[in-house]
């Protein structure tokens, strides 16, 4: 059975990698990170889609059966292009992000946290508005989110500090239900919690992601029937940075990430 | 005359036009920044390399006459390389930086500030060791303070409180100078100096570059005879996130920056 492909900007994605092997298992999983480009989140709409579209044909070139974008940014902005482009399915982020949001959601209002290309796109605020239009959303651009995990950034009073300014117009609007719309802000939830307060229902992309995956692989009849799944890694910058991060990602030591040249 | 050439792994490299507009005001400038790849700092010596033979090949196309590195994190691990590939001259940011602290210092110990790169690539050591071998060398990383410069955090408390805890290692090591090895940082300066002391001497590579074009224009014969010099500006993203930083890293607007397709 042929293996499920993830792609993302660089590390973040290991965060759906991590859920998929959980609700998974039995799947066989290449990943692929743009290492060399990252981060994709500060650049434009074409330069998103024309990067992914290589990401795409990277893991297709390796036979995988469906194609989860594993990155808010691209699942935002270039999703349709993706999809209009290749046969095999193709799950982003964004849907079953906003599904679990608006079924959470008890006051109706719902924010959302991003890289500024995922919030510029209106990506999630469209998504709700389709599912249930009475939704109130309010959706921030969180810049240093990303940097700060990166840089090991977890807690302490730096990232309280700007998770305070960026999360207080979200306090303001009374949210209670919370999208973490970028894959690296799961290793902030305790951060973002302290500042939301411990009410706050937070909407873990991840989660959600691999469910929509396993619905769709036994909607398709494409399940594995291996015992174990195996993973394998590439990259398309030299894989220690990748390997460095991916412990905070996964949960464990990454040896088998390989150098994926001319991505 | 043809024009002087001046890359950047994206937004940085305009404190070095800005001062090659004061110091050479007569020469053309063709600047490239590789903003769909933007940064290069967190990258690898090989993805750095590739990256910056292209970038440089692509100035070379618009015929310039000289190429200027306005890029620390390419002047210390690509230079070599770039160096025995093209004719023109090419200049760096590294050994200027490295005269001018080595001139500076009273008590023989210096400091620098960069990106990952560019510390682990251990450049401005070798280099300083080479002028004076007397002089010990303090470098270290400061990842945070691009995305700090970047998303317009140039003071505050945030900065403050992460500058402190990188700069305390210089702090204890007694250095009086201090290189800025990153062409974002002199947007930082009065943080850094808050920090380490009124007394530090700052070293700001773009002044130094800029010295070091106008000396081999000079000895080369190269200098242009035109009363006031034009700058291009070519980005291999879309235009809009360069300009809207172009302000605080050139202290003006920008209009004309185009796309350059394929870079």
């Amino acid at each position: 059975m042929k293996p499920i492909g993830v792609f993302d900007s660089g590390v973040g994605g290991l965060t759906v990698v991590k859920e998929l092997m959980r609700q998974v298992p039995n799947e066989d999983i290449i990943y692929f990170g743009d290492t060399a480009r990252v981060p994709y989140g500060i650049k434009s709409k074409d330069t998103v889609i024309r990067f992914s579209i290589e990401d795409a044909l990277f893991l297709l070139n390796q036979g995988v059966k469906l194609i989860c974008v594993a990155c808010n940014t691209v699942s935002s902005v270039a999703l349709p292009v993706i999809k209009s482009h290749f046969k095999v399915p193709i799950v982003g982020v964004i849907v079953p992000g906003a599904k679990e949001a608006v079924y959470a959601t008890r006051n109706k209002k719902v924010g959302v946290i991003g890289t500024r290309g995922t919030i510029r796109s209106r990506a999630y605020e469209n998504e709700i508005r389709k599912l249930d239009p009475k939704v109130k959303v309010t959706a921030l651009a969180c810049p240093l989110f990303v940097p700060f995990v990166e840089e090991g950034y977890l807690k302490g009073k730096v990232v309280k500090e700007v998770a305070s300014g960026y999360l207080a117009p979200l306090k303001k609007a009374g949210v209670d239900t919370l999208i973490l719309g970028c894959t690296h802000y799961p290793l902030l939830k305790s951060v973002i919690k302290e500042v939301m307060g411990q009410h706050i229902t937070l909407i873990d992309s991840a989660q959600q992601v691999a469910m929509e995956v396993k619905k769709i692989l036994e909607l398709e009849g494409m399940t594995s029937t291996k015992r174990r799944g195996k993973c394998k890694f590439y990259v398309s910058d030299n894989p220690e940075w990748f390997q460095g991060l991916a412990r905070s990602f996964l949960g464990r030591h990454l040896d088998n990430v390989q150098r994926a040249r001319n991505v």
